[in-house]
């Protein structure tokens, strides 16, 4: 059975004004690729809601799962959930599991529960939510898209309450072998190879070291038999 | 007249899989904002050429400027070419124009201009070439597609041999406060801010620095003495 698939939408200005460099997508690629889960897509979009909501219906649809980053706070440039909300035709308001969650986390902390506060308690009516071990305002899946904080240390508690609950695939492994060649040397041989070994994914990533060309020529499968054979068979083919 | 708009394309599996983390959109989306040119959104995809010819159509219909990174190399993976031939239904072989850059280069440097290397000037029929002043290769422009290199020295490369003949905008300006309290703290006096000024965008984005809740009130614009003005009545409405 082929793995389950998966897209990512970073929300938000920051990304794309060039203010912040994404350290989200990073981190979620590489906790889907160790569950086997295809991470296919990846888009980032601005804070306008016709576009994030045109977002999540067309990824939605087309693969099993959509993690969202950024926009549940509760400022007013965090338009997320309504937009997830509406993508499905759900309704949203302030839920009373979220609001008893924030309520019993501001009186700990001796805060006033405001009404930007209480935003974070707008859920969409079908949506479960997500604990947030980090700073307790919840996020939450509705239908197969799982939204999340943008702060990265919120983002990757989140991914960890909700990964254990998806169903993975066999494992992605990779390997890597680092060559002191340039790709225009190495391709003729490295794509005879990659014919011939349809199970495993090959890339190649040219690099430049101190004016030289070489190539990381990178492997990737799930049957760990399959994997080391063909990596014996590269290093003889090259020489390394 | 409002700033022209652009997506970009980032090609290839090595970020999705997590084991490169993107370099080239954050240079991409800092030059574009300097330019006056609005990145509207970035997807990146695995080397998929039906997925790669789907999303370029999309793009380039969507937004004044497309960029894409990455697959226009030597090697098996490197798809690119031809999928943008695909989108704009146009034919590809190498070029003339560009077999000739490449025979001088490979002659300068001793190496043999071999069927992998020659792959590098295919290039549809109907495109401009991009200058390639690090490794020779040219990316090249067809019709609002400009399609480049996934090195990071190349790609800012080739986007220094495009930016400057794209029409560009106002340049976005952006000023920044940082306040050491909470975005629930402060987001119902900033919500009304940003109301009273339409023609500036007014991001807020959380930070943790030793267990204390901060935000980064960011505020964009193009009009200098407008932003100033904001930026002063941020300053005094937080007493920052």
């Amino acid at each position: 059975m082929p793995n389950p698939t998966a897209a990512m939408l970073v929300i938000g200005d920051e990304i794309l004004s060039g203010r912040t460099r994404d350290a989200n997508m990073h981190y979620l690629a590489g906790q889907l690729t160790a569950r086997g889960i295809d991470l296919k897509e990846v888009r980032g979009g601005s804070d306008d809601a016709p576009a994030i909501v045109a977002a999540v219906q067309a990824v939605s649809a087309g693969f099993d799962h959509v993690f969202t980053s950024g926009g549940i706070g509760p400022t007013h440039d965090d338009i997320t959930a309504d937009c997830i909300a509406q993508a499905f035709d759900d309704s949203i308001d302030v839920r009373d599991d979220a609001r008893a969650l924030l309520q019993a986390h501001y009186e700990r902390s001796g805060l006033e529960l405001n009404a930007a506060r209480l935003r974070m308690a707008r859920i969409p009516s079908r949506a479960c939510l997500i604990d947030n071990p980090v700073s307790t305002a919840p996020g939450f899946s509705l239908e197969n898209v799982h939204v999340m904080a943008g702060v990265p240390s919120v983002f990757q508690a989140m991914v960890a309450s909700i990964l254990p609950s998806l169903t993975g695939g066999a494992p992605l492994l990779s390997r890597s072998l680092r060559l002191m060649r340039g790709e225009g040397d190495i391709a003729g041989p490295l794509g005879r190879f990659a014919e011939s070994y349809p199970a495993l994914s090959v890339g190649s990533y040219p690099f430049q070291k101190d004016g030289v060309y070489g190539s990381n020529v990178v492997v990737r499968g799930s049957d760990v038999a399959l994997l080391d054979a063909a990596m014996d068979e590269l290093a003889a083919l090259f020489d390394a």
